[in-house]
């Protein structure tokens, strides 16, 4: 199983001691919760769910709790889920107030005959669900509050969650997870707030099947973190499980390829996670850095954030 | 060029002639604009836009004027558009109100940073920008607002433009467009208004790049209707890309085997339209029928609606 909390330019300079340990319990957590559920014969479908609920519900990411301001100071939240297995799948965009977008993902998926529901249409089918619904001042960090303040007055937006307003700092705070469980199947989940002071409905490549999420029993289950327009238009999830499929490349070759070689051609910044039915792991990034995670069956967790 | 308007249950005896021949009408008008574009030394992207436009606003496809009407009985439609010399694209959700949904999706590509707005924030973007709206009353036709009737108090969707309510019969009627230009540039463009009684903010995969849309001067440009779903978990349009980039097959060999193979034991009811960078045409379907129309250069036009 592995896990993204972002990528971006995550530098060591950047960053304090006491903050960086905070960004690796988060870490550390989400990829706990995930594999004890695989190791307890569970689906991977659920320890991804799980994993991205945790790192939602955790306050430095930007997902959930933390979740970025919009130009209209509220938090719009988008979330996809994918089964390896059946290729089902479920994706939300635009939503504000659902406490775990990616729980919301999954119904979708399962319950509305849908695979893609988006806005405050979407939020009614939570309700109809039950879903947990949280208040504005829920979704409120002072962080990201103040970064909002930092651009909300003009026409530019960040790309996530920047604490440093630093020339050309860029940070794509999306989280993610991917597993293959004991039964063989891969699934993959990913989860965001966007861009800071995004407007006009923006939609990212996080619900976007085949761009940001993808799993294949097949190939191979993916979360991306990047600037999402590149992410769209390069389709990179659906890429690199084509790759595999059709080129015969490894997951690392592909991974490699589609992120090192073709995304960085076409300014596509940013990385994601990528496990294949064999169990092997990538987590290829072209930024500084990118919040990570990983563990292979039997082995120990490890967590890493640099280059 | 190639355009469709629509694929599904679409059987002679279910036509009247009167109706079949407007069919033929709005296919031959929106072929013929687009041509003329290309034979001037017009841009592909251009001309699908254009094709699109007339489609939409014919008010028998279901895109634009003549678009279905959702549970709240609005209209709220979709479109995209992409460029296969750079990879740019556009794609818009949700909107209501918008005259040619096809030409927000183009203004986004250009003009907003991003590939996909969602929702009256997206009506926002148009409002900026100076596009055309028109009130509801031009959206209302009679024929749709029957279908909404007949449906309305139910849960259950209309797939498409289905006239008669025959158990088991089911029509996806977006619109689209694919053209090759005399510049060796492709372009695809979708357009649509989604399901008759869609609730819940519903995307299908006309706005959705990979799926509904995809265009790409190394391989090809697609434009699909059908089953939007399933269209997403297949990734469609970037799959037929794919296929060609990376296994090496023909337009006609991908095509035959995404739609007729792939597709129907997925359950996946529709069709696309392609044309490659050699100028070959595909249009296949696994339904009963697609409104389609196409043109070789130099050839003359052709229009076809059955098997």
């Amino acid at each position: 199983m592995a896990i993204h909390g972002g990528a971006g330019t995550i530098l060591p300079y950047l960053m304090t001691p006491e903050k960086e340990a905070n960004y690796r319990l988060g870490l550390s957590e989400a990829l706990s919760i995930g594999s004890n559920i695989l190791k307890n014969g569970g689906s991977s479908l659920d320890a991804v769910e799980a994993a991205v609920i945790s790192l939602e519900n955790f306050p430095l990411f930007n997902a959930g709790k933390g979740a970025v301001f919009t130009n209209k100071g509220t938090h719009e939240m988008d979330a996809s889920i994918m089964c390896g297995l059946n290729l089902e799948a479920g994706a939300v965009s635009g939503v504000s107030n659902i406490k775990n977008p990616v729980s919301l993902a999954r119904l979708i998926k399962e319950k509305s005959g849908h695979v893609f529901l988006a806005g405050s249409e979407a939020e009614l089918f939570a309700k109809k669900c039950g879903l947990t619904f949280e208040d504005d001042a829920y979704f409120y960090t002072v962080e990201r509050y103040k970064q909002w303040q930092d651009v909300k007055d003009s026409d530019t937006y960040q790309l996530d969650h920047t604490d440093k307003t630093e020339q050309g700092e860029k940070k794509f705070g999306t989280v993610g997870a991917v597993a293959l469980d004991k039964q063989g199947n891969l699934a993959a989940a990913t989860s965001t707030g966007g861009m800071t002071n995004k407007r006009f409905g923006r939609i990212g490549d996080t619900p976007m099947i085949g761009a940001g999420t993808y799993a294949n029993n097949k190939t191979c289950a993916i979360s991306c973190t990047g600037h999402g327009e590149f992410f769209i238009r390069a389709v990179v999830a659906y890429d690199i499980s084509c790759l595999i499929e059709y080129k015969g490349m490894s997951l690392k070759e592909a991974c490699d390829f589609v992120v090192k070689d073709k995304l960085v051609k076409f300014g596509g910044e940013g990385g994601l996670i990528a496990i294949d039915y064999f169990g092997n792991i990538e987590l290829p990034f072209n930024s500084e850095g990118m919040y990570r995670a990983w563990q292979f069956e039997g082995k120990n967790p490890e967590v890493a954030i640099y280059k």
